[in-house]
């Protein structure tokens, strides 16, 4: 398709943002609207502009025989920390409280471009390490789980409680939930790991941090390695926690089910700049 | 942010494509980058130009006092079905079959670029509809729900074999599977469904449909309505399916274990006209 650089760049612009994390030659972009490469070359110097002074990503390009760019999501350090007190306001209507003291996240956890954004926040703090995959627990780490990971360009692996036949031969691990001490089991696809990947752990929830543990575990079971761990709400617990090194999005902090308030504060990941 | 036009382009089209299904006033991106309305509307002709040409998606403007513009993805007729077909490849591969005639399909399921890729197919062949959330059953529809709800910018019902305590006061429902004529029961969370909502279902696999109809059913106890219904893949099943009105990406239409074979072909969302 030929194009006037107008038209270029909008179409730069939307393929470059669908394929996050992967190197994109500028002899792709040359030969899809039939122009010099010195053309692609100032196209991306104004999308890299664009979306560099707006923090949505950085536009990372390389010289050479093989060269070409590279987009990395990003998050802007006030949006993402609006984001989160506009959640933190959210979390903390009283009408989620359940009996048990539990809270009722569906609707969090259900709204899909909610889930996106906070995805994008992961994906912004940890763009340098190397993540080959993300894991997650079934059923509520998935959504973010999958945010994380489409903005990571990486695949999903999804442990379970139950063990299911249409996962052939699976790997099972015990563990002990750390806040009420019970014995657990939880299982992942063989073929759903590969050995020496880089895992970045994601979750819904964390108290004890027993469950996450228990997938670190499984991970090294795999011969992989844990890259980091995140997760969406982390709750106070008396006694240390499973897990020492992970980030939050929200911390939950007191929970008075008579009185019927819930305390929810910004989580660790705010603790160092996002940018 | 003052922005010359190709600064413009760039940040609209970003900005256009993280909002999907969502009206965004004229207005709005006058005042974000302090130019006239009638530069933001040539603009927007540009990115409306290119983006139907590619057929990414129709950007659609309305005039007058609350005059818009909003973005509805759409999918390319090829490449959609340039991608189903490579993903019939994949499904054909023998190494997916497990003992009892199951398919591994975690990798596909996995595969978080993939997922929105199939979701956005669903997305353009629904756009026309009023959808107002998607719902599926837990585990494996959850992917491609939330691929499919974030295009059309609408929350996610998740549906669950088990009850748990974190999802509050839950409506239950016993249902006949399909191929194995076993009882089962599927919950899900009262507040998660608002009555008189229009529903989208959708999920990974269907065979005889008992677990679709079970969830049509569900939709029904929530005084809501099914305004379709799709999957990711059905199986040929030898008696009549329990539902008649959905979409399927991929057919699977023979299986034979001795032979290790696996013949799988185009859903019947390719029937139509995807465009």
């Amino acid at each position: 398709m030929k194009f006037r650089r107008s038209g270029r760049l909008v179409d730069m612009t939307q393929y470059l943002l669908s394929n996050p994390h992967q190197l994109i030659p500028l002899t792709f972009f040359a030969e899809r609207y039939e122009s010099a490469k010195s053309s692609i070359s100032e196209d991306i110097g104004i999308i890299k502009e664009v979306l560099e002074m707006n923090r949505l990503g950085n536009v990372e390009t390389s010289a050479g025989a093989s060269g070409g760019v590279t987009f990395v999501p990003t998050v802007d350090e006030k949006e993402a920390t609006d984001l989160i007190d506009q959640l933190l306001v959210q979390l903390q209507d009283p009408s989620r409280l359940l009996p048990g003291g539990y809270l009722y996240m569906m609707d969090i956890i259900g709204d899909s471009s909610l889930t996106q954004q906070l995805g994008r926040v992961f994906a912004s703090y940890y763009r340098k390490e190397k993540i080959d995959v993300v894991m997650t627990m079934a059923t509520k780490g998935i959504p973010l789980a999958y945010a994380v990971a489409q903005h990571l360009h990486v695949p999903v692996s999804i442990v379970r409680h139950e063990q299911r036949i249409t996962e052939g031969s699976i790997v099972s691990i015990n563990y002990v939930s750390g806040s009420t001490k019970r014995i657990q089991t939880m299982s992942l696809a063989r073929r759903s790991l590969k050995p020496h990947s880089n895992v970045l752990i994601v979750d819904d929830f964390m108290k004890a941090g027993g469950t996450i543990r228990g997938m670190m575990d499984l991970v090294q079971e795999f011969q992989a390695n844990v890259a980091g761990v995140g997760v969406l709400t982390e709750a106070i617990h008396e006694e240390e926690k499973l897990v020492s090194d992970y980030t939050s999005l929200t911390k939950l902090s007191h929970v008075d089910v008579k009185a019927k308030t819930i305390q929810v504060e910004r989580g660790n990941i705010f603790d160092r700049s996002l940018s």
